[in-house]
């Protein structure tokens, strides 16, 4: 580490300099940058090659009013509700910060706490150029930002899929779902590979500790559970017995993990790591054998030695760039692809083998 | 929640809107905003008003063009590295864009893994002109950064104490300490509150579960944990058999807790929430019913029921912000003002009295 300054600011080119090694005008620098078609091709060429020469970098604000466009992406900032869950946003926005670099852009972050405060930030930075695109999460039924944003001819993608209202009763609108640009991961694949896991294991009580019915993020990974075991003859009398939805935590894990090791459960496929991680101190609190499989793959997983369902982020993160990128460029056709991501098993040490089971 | 649009930006003002209406050319719209010196007053006057009832926003480019202010302010977004402690760090970015936000700023990422990709990062930002300000996080002995914007006239405030070397027996610059512009939170006085607090439950024999000594912030937490037990007449001796350094994580503070219960340890003053879940988790494991006080009141903290020491994150960005922007208003006098914050103890189940003690 040393002092060195790799690029000094104190003396960079300006519009001035530039136009005083040209011999021209500072309109003409200018026009040169902004309205090239109204100079000389001769002169054009000269004050661009003395851009070149001087290295003269163009502001931001320079940037945006010759092409229109900012530079910058916005985010969505949530407040810090749990620090195991939160996990997964955080390395979607690390990573999103750091590929958006790559592309010589930059993420801008805007807080919101509802829909309706969301749409009024859209209208601020909309209003202020201020921001070229939006990078969504947290999708939910009767999201309404969606068509706000196209309306408004404002490119977004979205990381999660647009859930329909159909399977909740509520009023379906009457437009039917819009067709924009959304990146997801397979949930019901995760908690599919997870339950094949375990069967391979031997276990055949495999509990599933997920949220309330009516999440989708929830239903679709409690789907992944239940669906593998009617596969393997597990029927649904027995797999309602062993399906336990209450709120995410730590605790609310290892008190449901309580409830079903008695009722005979020998293993648990979670739908988040802080109910894997309350269910596998339970067990372990019990010196019992039960395995667990959390969701997300979080440091702590990883750290307690929890086996989990890893989210492919920097893929996540690549589909949701690019659209937008796609879409800047005025490439439409290509901007409403969405793309559903498949999820990967990290074995750790809770995957214990049934009691009496080989392996 | 509905779907209607809080302010349309399709038909908004445009320069060319406002110069038809108030009769005038979009140059005179255009020098009302940016060079009003160059406009007869009465010519001002009405595009101003003009201005005015069309309610026209001007863009982010042009507010930049203006007031040479980009309204953004810089902050380095790291990678998720524990899903426990990074809790501390969202906290504050969150706070802080909310914050901004209400000055009507906004917050805009980087990121960077060494002192030397930092630079050039701000070295990119400055000559782009894409940000006012920096808001700087985890200081650390030798740290090249405040010297950098110093030198080049760029505002900043840091979240966390300019790190001396001499302790360490590095080589110290022959500069004195910079007077920059910081905030941070005096960690020492959240372990003696803890300790202090476990003195008060009958406790003698208090560990302390920290980092390996050389840590800035680790060693002054264990500092507040010594000094103390020094004063409630601990001998030195006694005091370093209770002492233990390791990585921060959950399964080392278990390790570690296991140990020093074993050594005759009965409660547990812990560098971090990590370390503190960790012990906490092993006690239980035990059927014990040994004390631990973690420290930064993460989210996981509370939902566990562990104590734990909560640092003033909402103070230390209302600190920040105010530095920041006293440097952007040219009063530097307040600029290198620095806070040193106190932390606050939050008791909850962990806390449990000594063995035979009242209470």
């Amino acid at each position: 580490m040393n002092g060195e300054d790799p690029s000094p600011v104190v003396s960079r080119p300006t519009v001035s300099s530039v136009a005083l090694l040209a011999g021209v005008s500072r309109q003409t620098v200018s026009n040169a940058l902004n309205n090239p078609q109204r100079l000389q091709p001769d002169t054009l060429k000269k004050v661009l090659a003395t851009i070149e020469e001087t290295g003269y970098v163009r502001s931001a604000a320079a940037r945006q009013m010759r092409t229109a466009r900012s530079g910058v992406l916005a985010y969505r900032l949530d407040p810090v509700r749990d620090g195991i869950g939160g996990a997964v946003l955080d390395t979607f926005l690390h990573a999103l910060s750091a590929e958006a670099e790559r592309r010589d852009y930059r993420v801008m972050l805007y807080t919101a706490d509802s829909d309706d405060a969301e749409l009024r930030q859209f209208s601020r930075l909309a209003q202020a150029q201020a921001v070229d695109a939006f990078i969504l999460i947290e999708t939910h039924r009767d999201d309404v930002r969606y068509e706000w944003l196209v309306e408004h001819g404002i490119p977004f993608s979205v990381f999660g899929r647009p859930w329909s209202s159909d399977s909740s009763g509520h009023a379906h609108g009457s437009s039917p779902q819009p067709a924009h640009a959304w990146v997801d991961v397979d949930g019901a694949s995760g908690t599919a590979q997870a339950t094949s896991h375990l069967l391979e294991l031997g276990h055949r009580e495999i509990a599933f500790l997920g949220w309330p019915k009516g999440s989708e993020t929830g239903d679709e990974r409690r789907r992944g559970w239940a669906e593998t075991l009617a596969q393997a003859g597990v029927g649904e009398d027995r797999r309602d017995s062993l399906d336990s939805g209450q709120r995410d935590g730590i605790l609310e894990g290892a008190d449901a993990a309580r409830r079903l090791l008695a009722a005979g459960a020998t293993a648990f496929v979670c739908a988040s790591d802080s109910l894997g991680i309350g269910a596998f101190s339970a067990i372990q609190a019990e010196g019992g054998k039960a395995a667990v499989v959390g969701f997300d793959d979080t440091p702590t997983a990883a750290a307690l030695g929890l086996s989990s369902i890893r989210q492919p982020i920097e893929k996540a993160v690549s589909c949701a760039l690019g659209s937008v990128f796609a879409q800047l460029d005025g490439a439409s056709g290509a901007s409403s692809e969405p793309s559903l991501l498949l999820p990967q098993l990290i074995v750790r040490a809770s995957s214990r083998p049934a009691t009496g089971s080989p392996a």
